[in-house]
């Protein structure tokens, strides 16, 4: 192990110049083109197996242990976000209007660079790695379903993946048994009533009175509807009804997000919503339109694999602490993979400690500690070392 | 009053032609410039005395009787709305996005027309006649208060003004004693939460829920806060909260309107309103702005000089029903010359028999049945002689 | 006419005696048997055609004049409530719980007195008086109903009657057109839930929770449902939910009342608030019971008819003010008579000048200035002599 | 150990009997007298020092070991409950109107026999055992907290307890480290409004309505004002407003319970609600009162003593499954104990394998599985011996 570590210290200043590249040069998901030809690239000349292409636009790299045993996956996405960089940095965005605001770039470049270092231990490896770079994680529908349908998880019998998270400090992991992440879905409602003048309210319907009760209703949702020791949040964000001061609104636009953690609440609060829409507009001689559209499931870590990564991570001088976190309430398309095989998703803190506060993800002034992509790269290392060995041993 | 019957009836067709002038030529409230022009030059051919820019726009003419008597102020607006016209008439407004939508129009040509018929009785005329012509009835605060400022009441015994109603069929005279239109007044409100991202509502104050309990509770300033023999009208018609679907709204701005016919429950509402608002928002840590702005007051007719004008209405041959109406909740600031002097203002329908429903006021294909003018011309001008005659004898 | 009031002015003593009387030997609706036959020997000592038992409890006498001519009704309603009387006066009511708290002992004595002094007139009289003394006006479905049925209006060309008012000042004539009373009717509502503990709320139906969002649906139904020119309340006065802290309430009762002036208005009310209160059951998964039990309808007075009633008042010398008053929201019987045949229904201000304040009507310490009866019994006589007078011209 | 289960089996007889006699001569919290006697009494036989009256009502006694070392305490509750036993069985409660339906008899009998067992195990103990009798868990504010202040802690190292729970089935084991059952405290709430004729809402304040408003507000509290990821229920059970169905109700009054985990969120609960209280009474000009009881503060586990608890449970044959289970929304005085001294509370299930459902804990039909107990007494005898032989290595 300690091989390992010296060989990935070495090439921290590797790591970051990647990450500066990338940084400088991100792709909107769905839109990315250089970026996976890169990772393909860098992958070839270690002389690793590249597929291109993955699902749409992802990479896979496959190495293969100089042994039989298991394969372990590890998973880095790569997509930007449409934001408009504010940082004065050197190695500010070149692209107007788009940024990688949510570490992306780091991810893309821990997982070249361990790719580096455990190709060095190619002949005593007791198995296979698999390097799964993904696009499009920050826009639904993303990128990590389309690759598992191509293929990408075939064979692989486990799974990590992290997250550089810049409002927890460098030297904390962060996991979790169950969910981590939430389901983030998507809430679109039309409320139809019936236009007229702001006199005549016996006339017609108004719109904007229907969304304000059902508004009001949709709080017991949350506070009478789902099991009090489950959490859920129903929020809307939006609220359109643009019209002179002195008529009743035809209708209003309303649109909101709901968050869970678990698929049995997810679909309740699907259902209760439409049950209180319905009911409001029936009452209010009204009508509505419901959209309902689900984003990427809870992301839910296995907990042999979560202990397993907990273990793994304790064992770090960098590591200062090791905690079991409450969930997050965004959303993460790593979902889909351990819906598949057993693994486990966690944070890796990256909070420089200078800073007394850090910009949150996909913030305009995002940035993190460099030296938390070092922390990553041999947490996730030694984990598919040690998994390889003790799954060998069985 | 034969005379005056046959003279008007000889004249209907200028009547027309001048409506239709106008309806060519419309200008909206505080710009008009050639109407005043062209009624102020109609009036001066005439021989009448006539003073211009009053109060600002308007046109004050004056026919003085051959013997003494009471004075009679008879008013007509002037001013058009911002619509585009979209009726297809061979007298179109001419002027792009500017249309006599509510018959202004119609109310000068019906006064001017009036004015030649009276000045022939001239020598005879028991005391003398006042033609208001009105600028910005449409917009507050409107020209009937300038005007009045300005002395076009000075001296003035009484005052009938009427509206052409496209929607009362043609033949049809509306009188009410006490209020006949509404106060019209306008809410302006900002509610201030705290904006955040949408999983997180305890870090956040949600506006839009804040403002949705406000319209909840706003109910009960008609349900429950005024006298239930009152009547009254509070409608939000605008509700403007645009954001992504997954924050929770920073603020929220409202816009209404509140109609009543009465100053003490005017008063009232204006300040429950804002007893809802302040209460709603402290218990939500939230901030407010309420802007409570006063439109026309209530035009509240005269008892005496309503019945007067409804036993007149009833000599017409052209009037089939006198009818006691329900007030109507629209503004009018014909209320400020009623605030000073007695009088009575009434409807004359003016719906088209053939026709099976009137565009409604303000509608870009309003258009009204010119006879109504006629019949207009008529009540204001028997009216007026009776008076004079009657004031006369006492 | 002086004749009339000569005689009444000169049996005002046995009035008040009579009032005095029946004032100590008060009887519930529909529970009375001494007072009518007390009316009826009154009626028949007089010499008048007596029925008794009219629609149960009821008595019609008739007084035919000795000419041909109309015939006009005069009502008096002779039930108490169910008050323990808490006045300290000589003529206190006997009877435990029960009073005449209402003023229909003077209503009763007003109209055998004014029986008397007609009877002394029956020669010149131009066609017959009927006195309908009705039971049971306090409780709905009330006398009036099954008296008119029993034929107590046949041959009846307009009827007469008044409540003597405590609030208004005597000498005080409050007249109205159209509706003066309210139909009052009672809602009577069970929302069940599903009862559980109040730390499972998901496990049950919060009826409490659903009943507050009705209540607050409600006032919906008066600010935006009806017309606002028309005047309504609904008022919910009883909440019922009796419970440990620590449940979730299984089910709500709720009483409360509607009162509306305009029957097509009463009817929309019902609907709604059934629509309103199965819409936010829906919407909770709860279920409801609803009774709407209409009281009387509204009051609604003639207008000819009221016009001569307010003519004659403004006769006499004891009448300062005749005014037109604003309906009144309470419920009266008299009602159904004004459905069937032309009259008015008016109050009598009855306020003792010495008191600042009167108790209202159906509390334990009401009381009337009875000189209130005098002009009450003038009113009538002289309505009915002038009526039967003019009628007989034409 | 296996000399610890043996006596334990040997002793099932005794156990079941003293819980019989128990349930047979149940006594309500603090008038508890004959219990605690009995319970002294049975200590005082066995030898060990025995201390009366503690706290109150409360019994201590101590078992000092032959050798040197730790003190383990144990602690059963004995009181009953205010509820009419409805079993049919030959032990059913003696005492009318009072019963054993909670299980604190078998809390008892476990721990007296417990006891009896470790006695002969005295010569090799190394450390001290506590026992702690407890009166009135039942009753905030409970007769912990008096016993705690009155030394029964004093010299303690841990604490172990647990509650026979007859919905969860024999043979399992819940455990959680943190709070395992909720803060349960109370709200009393008047809203005083003004009294009035149902007709007349102006004249009077709606407290229904402000009530109703009030409750649709406090949805809110769970919905937007905690973090989503605490567990918190805010419910109202009681409402109560008695009047006839045509008045306005003068006011109302409110009951109901919060359930909490968490300090913070306790506090802030508290807080907000008298927020939204505050804020709605002042939108309709009402007035309140507000009591905010707290009840007992969460049970919290300690982790390290919950996790050694969780293993030795492991090690009984008798159970079959040692879960970690999700919090209870129920209140416990055992968390006052673990505000002192580390220690754990767990759940032993009682359900009998042969019944379908159990009746709910405090229903006058309410019995559990009696080998619950030895099972009960067999883990926590177990677990002091383990921990007394542990803590000596150290």
């Amino acid at each position: 192990m300690e091989h390992l570590f010296t060989i990935l210290g070495s090439h921290y200043d590797e790591m970051v110049s990647i990450r500066r590249f990338l940084h400088e040069n991100p792709e909107l998901s769905f839109q990315e083109v250089h970026t996976p030809l890169y990772i393909a690239n860098y992958h070839r000349k270690l002389g690793l197996e590249v597929r291109e292409g993955v699902g749409g636009r992802g990479v896979v790299a496959t190495l293969k242990g100089g042994k039989p045993g298991k394969t372990v996956a590890l998973r880095a996405d790569f997509d930007a976000l449409a934001i408009q960089e504010q940082n004065d940095i050197p190695y500010k965005s070149k692209v107007d209007g788009v940024m990688h605001a949510c570490g992306h770039d780091g991810h893309t470049a821990t997982l070249l660079v361990l790719a580096k270092a455990l190709v060095t231990m190619k002949e005593e490896l007791q198995g296979n790695i698999v390097f799964i770079h993904q696009f499009a994680e920050e826009l639904a529908p993303g990128g990590a379903k389309p690759m598992i349908e191509d293929g990408c998880l075939d064979g692989v019998d486990v799974i990590f993946g992290t997250h550089l998270w810049a409002p927890t400090p460098l030297g904390d992991i962060l996991v979790r048994n169950g969910a981590i992440m939430a389901a983030a879905d998507r809430l679109e409602i039309t409320i139809q009533g019936k236009g007229g003048h702001g006199a005549e309210p016996h006339q017609s319907v108004d719109s904007i009175l229907v969304a304000s009760q059902f508004i009001t209703q949709l709080q017991t949702v949350v506070s009478r509807r789902i099991d009090p020791l489950k959490s859920a949040v129903v929020s809307i964000g939006h609220f359109e009804a643009i019209n002179p001061f002195n008529v009743i609104a035809e209708k209003v636009e309303l649109k909101g997000t709901v968050r869970t953690f678990d698929e049995e609440v997810r679909t309740q609060i699907e259902h209760e919503i439409e049950r209180i829409l319905k009911s409001v507009c029936e009452g209010f001689h009204a009508t509505y339109e419901y959209a309902f559209t689900r984003g990427y499931p809870p992301v839910v870590n296995h907990k042999k694999e979560t202990q397993f990564l907990a273990d793994v991570a304790c064992q770090l001088s960098e590591v200062h602490n090791v905690i079991e976190c409450p969930p997050l309430m965004v959303g993460e398309d790593f979902a889909y993979y351990l819906e598949k095989v057993p693994g486990t998703f966690f944070i890796t803190g990256a909070k420089d400690p200078a800073w007394k506060e850090a910009y949150p993800h996909h913030h305009a002034q995002f940035n993190f500690d460099e030296r938390a992509m070092l922390i990553a790269a041999k947490t996730l290392g030694l984990a598919t070392l040690k998994y390889l060995k003790q799954s060998k041993k069985i």
